[in-house]
């Protein structure tokens, strides 16, 4: 195999040290370490240094604010601040600062940044309405109250290339920015497999029956938290009837359509998502593979 | 490739019908047509009928409750009742009667539970503290007091065999049945892809560095709401550290072994997980991939 690009968000490579979560002791001399270090941010916004790395703060600039212990880059301790911010979506800014962030360093922020958000989202506890309080070094919430414990949500989506005859589909969500289009994504329910999700969603947004679902790769997604699981499917035609709730329009483009876009053609038949979106790796995977065959499905449909 | 018995908790095959969750009207004379059926249950577990199969009541039989739409097993409604249940562990017996009923029935009665589950422990907005009330046939609850929509959670986690030259690695937490091992797993943390929990979850419980890393089933797991990914991944070594925390024992297994803890042998060095559990699927696909190699990797680790 050739090697491949990781997905966006993955690869910070530090040692998340869950077995100093619950170490008190421990976690106070780190934070009291001259070497520990506070993730400098704007709102939820990374802030760059002047080499374009993550900034960084010394813990002794700050209070006794409450804290997420991230994890360990070598022997630096590296923390994030945790504290209410204004939610709502991100802004386009930060899209482009992200396309100039080093992999690693988007990684680290991402996973600081669904972190934070979902403290903000949780500050009651959902079983008996009480308030909740920070625990595990900020990687679980405690109810006051009935003392429940609440751990950080991850939301499973399967994001979607289905191919037929050499050609894969794309669809437009109505706030994309002008051209783009992407693959199909949606959030995985309960009681089904990622395979039963890529079939129910490809049938619901597109009207397209698939089969031989094939795995890609994944990346963790921080708006403000998900696991975007990428597949190829195979679909059974290309009729397709929109869901227009979902999608403002979708389409089946070839191998020359895809390479002018992700070339960045101006006469190319869209504009890819970002390189950081697992939906750009799925684009690329599906082009090398026509070179290199992908292996033969393990999936059950 | 050799066709797969499909994970547990999976192939329910009803349409799950999103288009209606929304539609008031339709969904009231769906709940009051004379095919419409509620799902039998005893707490939160399936009531079989005569036939072994779930047992289902009409809906005149039932008041004003709350209720789960299900979906549409052909021109079938199907409703699972909502109100509350006692949570906990569910009983020993539950696991027998798993191991008799038709896999599409355990797969329906598994996303009912994991629905009502959820409910259960969501009474109360994490935003504000208010009650919420449920929406979307069941499908959300909304706040009564700020209006934040939430969605079932479904937590993901990653489960996997570890190989090392013709051998993979199980482990035994304490609260297992006596002899019974299994694969190990951990929750996807925010910040990471599976590839990256595996490597985490392998580092923490037994102290074994892993690559190559690739993706093999997943099965959504109802107690109470999990979605297990299951993976094979190659150990760069066979030296165990063992986190007691997690697991009370770990050991190496070459084929024979599993061949015979499959088979049920008594002299077999251990008990497996039940056919229904995606750890039972991970070894049986590790034998078959003995006999056909299984394919090269996608993935970025």
């Amino acid at each position: 195999m050739t090697s491949h690009m990781p997905p966006g968000f993955t690869g910070s490579s530090i040692d998340r040290a869950d077995r100093l979560r619950l170490d008190e002791t421990e976690l106070s001399q780190l934070a009291g370490s001259y070497r520990a270090r506070l993730l400098r941010l704007a709102g939820h916004d990374p802030v760059l240094d002047e080499t374009g790395r993550l900034g960084w703060d010394s813990m002794a600039d700050h209070g006794a604010e409450e804290m997420i212990f991230l994890g360990l880059d070598g022997d630096t301790p590296l923390f994030a601040p945790l504290g209410p911010v204004e939610t709502g979506r991100p802004a386009w800014s930060l899209f482009g600062l992200l396309g100039q962030m080093e992999p690693k360093d988007a990684a680290l922020w991402g996973a600081a940044r669904s972190l934070i958000e979902w403290h903000n989202r949780h500050g009651f506890c959902p079983r008996c309405g009480s308030a909740t309080v920070p625990f595990r070094a900020g990687w679980g919430r405690r109810c006051s109250a009935c003392g429940t414990e609440h751990f950080p949500r991850v939301d499973p989506v399967v994001i979607i290339l289905a191919e037929h005859e050499g050609r894969v589909l794309v669809g437009r969500q109505p706030q994309y920015p002008p051209r783009r289009y992407s693959a199909l994504a949606g959030f995985i329910e309960p009681g089904e497999s990622l395979e039963e999700a890529v079939a129910r969603e490809l049938a619901e947004e597109a009207g397209i029956a698939v089969g031989n679902v094939r795995y890609v790769a994944s990346q963790p997604w921080p708006f403000p938290g998900q696991l975007m699981i990428a597949c190829l499917a195979e679909a059974e035609s290309d009729a397709i009837t929109l869901d227009t709730n979902e999608l403002e329009h979708a389409m089946w483009v070839d191998r020359a359509g895809v390479e002018a876009a992700l070339r960045g053609d101006a006469a190319a038949p869209f504009e890819p998502p970002p390189p950081y979106a697992i939906a750009y790796t799925l684009l690329t995977r599906w082009l090398g593979e026509d070179t290199e065959p992908l292996a033969p499905s393990l999936s059950p449909l």
